[in-house]
C-alpha cells in the first residue's frame, strides 16, 4: 500500500472538536491504555504461566493468588479473597471416539467430554445412532427409534446471525440439557455439535445439566468436532446402522474452597455507592483461558489501574471483582450478590467484560429506560475511539445475580466474529489475543466507569435525594 | 459461559422494523454472502495455491489467469484482461544481517530488502550506525555525522492513534523516501523500523523510492523487524561502535507486460454509467497477500456475484477490477484511468477494498458534499450489521486516478486494529483470514454498490438531467 501523505491528509475524519473535561480525560484513559496497559502482560502470566484453570483445580488456586498478588501491587485500599464453594469437576484422561462402519473399520473422531457429564463405563460405549436437529426432535421420534442409543444434536448455529452470541443461544439448549432430555427416552449417550461457525476439528466444551434426573438414570454427553460432525452425518446419512463409540473418564468431586478476588478503591464523597467490573476468574481445560475469560478479569483489573494513573478518584466506591466458577455453577457470582446483600450494600452500576478480547464495539444495558437514556447520551464521547453501540441487551452471567430495579447492569460488547472459533475449545490460548484489542477494550470500560462515576446514575441521585 | 435462555431473550436489539425493499434486498446479499460465499473459497486457492504475487512474477500471471477463469464461470456480460506494462522487481537470495558488538561477536538480526531498493555490494555491507528518529533528523545531524554510516531510521508507529492507518502514515515517508534522503548526505545503506505495532522477529517490507537519485548514486534500503530494532537501538545506545552487517541480493529488471483483470455487468438502464469496484491482485512476495489484497480482490469479485445471486440486475454498468502493480508502481490504476479516460467512459462511483479482510465497520468516502450526504443518510439500512462509520476520507490507491468532481470514490474500511501485524510481511497468511468477517466485507461493499446503482449519485442525476 502506497498511502503516504495522502493518507496523512484524507483518512483521519474524527477531529476532537470537544476540549471538554470529560473528553480530556477520556483521551488520557486511552493513551494510557495504548502505550502504558498492563492488561496484556497480565494476560501472558495468567494464560502461559497458569493456563487453563477449572473451578476447583490447582490452576484456579493459582489464578487466585496471582490476580490477589498483582492486585495488591496496585495500591488499592482494599484487596481480598471472598470465599465460596465451587463444584469440582475433573475431565480425567484423555476423552476417544470412532465412527464405526463396520466391525474393523473405524475412523477415529475429536471430542471432549460436556462439562459436568459423567464419564462412560470403563469400556467405553459403542451403539447406533440417531440423529435430530434439536431437541424437540425427540418427541418426534419416540422410545422405539432413541432406546438403546446414542443421540446425536447436529442443529449448527446459524449463520445468517449477524451477532455470534445470538447464533450461540439458537443452538446451546442441545449442549445444555440435551443429556437430560435424551436420558427420558432410554439414549446410551449424546453426542453434540460443538458450538462453533467454523468447520474444524476442535471440539467445543461447556456446562451441561442433568435436571433432576436420577444419578442412576445419568448418560454420558460429549461434544463432536464440526468437521466429526458433518463426517459423522453424512456417514450415517449414507449408512444408518454404523455405529459410534466413545469412551470419557471425567469425574464429579465434592464441592471444595475457593474465591472471588477483589480489589477496591473506596470512594471520596459517596463510599457506599458501589460499582463493580469484573470477569470470570476460572476457565474450560481445553485452552488456556485467554479469551473466556482471562481477557475480561485483566481488562477489569486494568480499569482501576487506568482511573488512577490517570490521576481519577472515585466519587463513589469502585471494585474489580473476578469471579469464581461462571462456567460450571455460577457460584462466585451468586456468592458476591449474596454478600452484597447481607451487608446491605447499594450497588449502582456492574459492568462485566465476558465476551472475549476482540476490538470493542460498545455496550449492551441491562437497565431502566431512563438510566438507558443516560448513558446513551455519551454516545460521543466514544466516537473518536470508534465506540458505537449502546444497545439494550444482556450484560453478563457473574453480575446478573445483583439485577434489581436501579441499578444499571453493563456488558462489554467486542466483535464477535471470531469468539465462538476459540470458545471453550483448546484454541483458546494467548496468541489469538491482539494486545491492542484487549488494551481497547480496557479503556473503554474505565472510560464508562468514569462516566458513571463522574454523573452518577439516575438511580444514584434518587438514592441521594 | 452459561448464557442461555436469557442471553436469547435480551440479546437481540436490533430488530428487522423495516421492511423496506432496500432493507430486503440488503439482508437477502448478507445472507447469501453468510451461507454461499465464494470470497473465502477463491481466497484459499490465490493464497494457498499461488501465493505471493509480485508484478511481474510467474505467480502474479497465475494470479490472473485463475481469477479470470473465475469471473468466467460467473456469467457476467463481459470479462477481459486490460493490458498493462509492470516494473519487475526480484528480492532474489535470502537477505541477512547481524550486528557486531565486536570482531567475532555477532549477533543475527531478521531484515528484508524494501520494494524497488538496489542490492548491496556482493561481499554485503558493513558499517557504523546513525540512529534517527525522521528524515528531519538528517539535516541536524549533518554529513559529517552520517557519511559512509548506516542510517537507522527508528521511528516507530504511533500507538495513540486509534485508526492504524492514521499510525502507519505518520511514519512510512521513513520507508518511503529514506534511502534518497539519507543518500544525499553519503550514508552507506539504510535500516527501517518495521511498519508494525507489534514487537516480534516479522520484518516488512514496502515500496521506497530514489526519487530523482542518479543510479550511481543509489544506496540499499532494508526494513529491520521490531524486535530487531530495539536490540539494535539498545546495543547502540550502550555502545555507539557496534557495526551492522547486511546483504540483500534484490534486483530490478526491465518492465513487463502483465494486465488488470475486468469483469462486468452492463447496465440495463444507464449502460453508459460506470460503477467500478475493486482491489489490488499483485501482492508482496514474502507472505501469501491475503490481506494485502487478496481479500479486496475476492470480495469485490464476490460483490458481482451477490447481486447476481440476489436477483438484482443493476441499472449501471458494474465492473470488478483487480488492478496489477498497486505495491511498487499503481500502473494499474493509472492504465485502468487512462483507458477510461480515452474512451470517454463516465465513471460515477468506485469502492476500492484495500484494509484487509477484517470485520467491516464502514466507508471513507473521497467526494463531494452533496454526495457525502446522500450516501450517510442510507446509515440507517447498515445499522443491523453494525455497519456505523461513513465518514469522509481515503478510498484507494487504485481507484484515486479516476477522481474527478463528480466521482464518488469510496474505501471499505474494516477493523484496522491487526492489520498492520501482518501488512508487507511473511505472516500476511490465509490463516489469519477470518471467513466471516470476509463475507461480512463483501456484502456490506454490495449493498453499497446496490444503494448506489437504485439510487445514482448525486453526479449521476446532473449527468442525465
Amino acid at each position: 500500500m502506497r498511502t503516504i501523505l495522502l493518507l496523512s491528509l484524507l483518512l483521519i475524519s474524527t477531529p476532537f472538536f470537544s476540549q471538554s473535561d470529560d473528553a480530556k480525560q477520556i483521551k488520557a484513559i486511552y493513551d494510557q491504555a495504548l502505550t502504558n496497559g498492563k492488561a496484556y502482560d497480565w494476560l501472558n502470566h495468567l494464560s502461559n504461566q497458569i493456563g487453563g484453570r477449572l473451578s476447583g483445580s490447582v490452576q484456579a488456586q493459582l489464578a487466585v493468588d496471582y490476580t490477589k498478588a498483582q492486585l495488591d501491587s496496585l495500591g488499592l485500599d482494599r484487596v481480598w479473597l471472598q470465599p465460596v464453594m465451587v463444584p469440582k469437576w475433573v475431565r480425567g484422561t484423555p476423552e476417544f471416539a470412532y465412527i464405526e462402519t463396520k466391525p474393523g473399520h473405524t475412523t477415529n473422531v475429536p471430542i471432549c467430554a460436556l462439562g459436568g457429564s459423567i464419564s462412560t463405563p470403563d469400556g467405553g460405549i459403542k451403539a447406533g445412532i440417531v440423529e435430530v436437529k434439536g431437541i424437540e426432535d425427540l418427541e418426534k421420534l419416540g422410545r422405539s427409534k432413541i432406546e438403546g442409543k446414542i443421540v446425536f444434536y447436529n442443529r449448527p448455529m446459524e449463520p445468517t446471525q449477524i451477532s455470534t452470541f445470538a447464533s450461540y443461544s439458537g443452538c446451546v439448549d442441545q449442549r445444555y440439557s440435551g443429556a437430560a432430555e435424551a436420558g427420558k427416552y432410554g439414549a446410551a449417550g449424546v453426542i453434540v455439535r460443538s458450538m462453533n461457525l467454523r468447520l474444524d476439528d476442535y471440539p467445543h466444551t461447556g456446562a451441561m445439566s442433568y435436571g433432576d434426573t436420577p444419578v442412576s438414570d445419568r448418560i454420558p454427553a460429549a461434544a463432536i468436532s464440526t468437521k466429526g460432525a458433518e463426517l459423522l452425518s453424512t456417514t450415517l446419512t449414507l449408512n444408518p446402522d454404523i455405529k459410534l463409540y466413545f469412551k470419557q473418564n471425567c469425574k464429579q468431586f465434592e464441592d471444595v474452597e475457593s474465591y472471588n478476588v477483589i480489589g477496591e478503591i473506596t470512594g471520596t464523597t459517596y463510599p457506599n455507592e458501589v460499582m463493580v467490573v469484573g470477569g470470570h476468574l476460572d476457565s474450560w481445560d481445553l485452552g488456556d483461558g485467554s479469551h473466556d475469560d482471562g481477557a475480561g478479569c485483566v481488562q477489569s483489573m486494568d480499569v482501576l489501574r487506568l482511573l488512577k494513573e490517570t490521576g481519577y478518584k472515585p466519587k463513589r466506591t469502585l471494585r474489580v471483582v473476578l469471579f469464581m466458577n461462571e462456567e460450571n455453577g455460577l457460584r462466585g457470582g451468586n456468592k458476591y450478590a449474596e454478600i452484597a446483600q447481607k451487608k446491605n450494600e447499594k450497588h449502582v452500576f456492574a459492568l462485566e467484560s465476558d465476551s472475549g478480547g476482540f476490538t470493542p464495539r460498545g455496550f449492551s444495558f441491562d437497565c431502566s429506560e431512563e438510566n438507558l437514556k443516560q448513558v446513551q447520551s455519551w454516545k460521543g464521547l466514544f466516537e473518536p475511539y470508534l465506540i458505537h453501540m449502546f444497545v439494550k441487551g444482556y450484560s453478563g452471567a457473574d453480575i446478573g445475580p445483583l439485577k434489581s430495579e436501579d441499578l444499571v447492569l453493563a456488558g462489554l460488547r467486542p466483535d464477535s466474529q471470531r469468539y465462538f472459533d476459540h470458545h471453550h475449545a483448546e484454541n483458546d490460548t494467548f496468541e489469538h489475543v491482539n494486545k491492542r484489542e484487549l488494551e481497547l477494550g480496557a479503556a473503554t470500560m474505565a472510560s464508562l466507569v468514569y462516566l458513571i462515576d463522574k454523573y452518577g446514575t439516575i438511580t444514584s441521585a434518587k438514592i441521594k435525594g
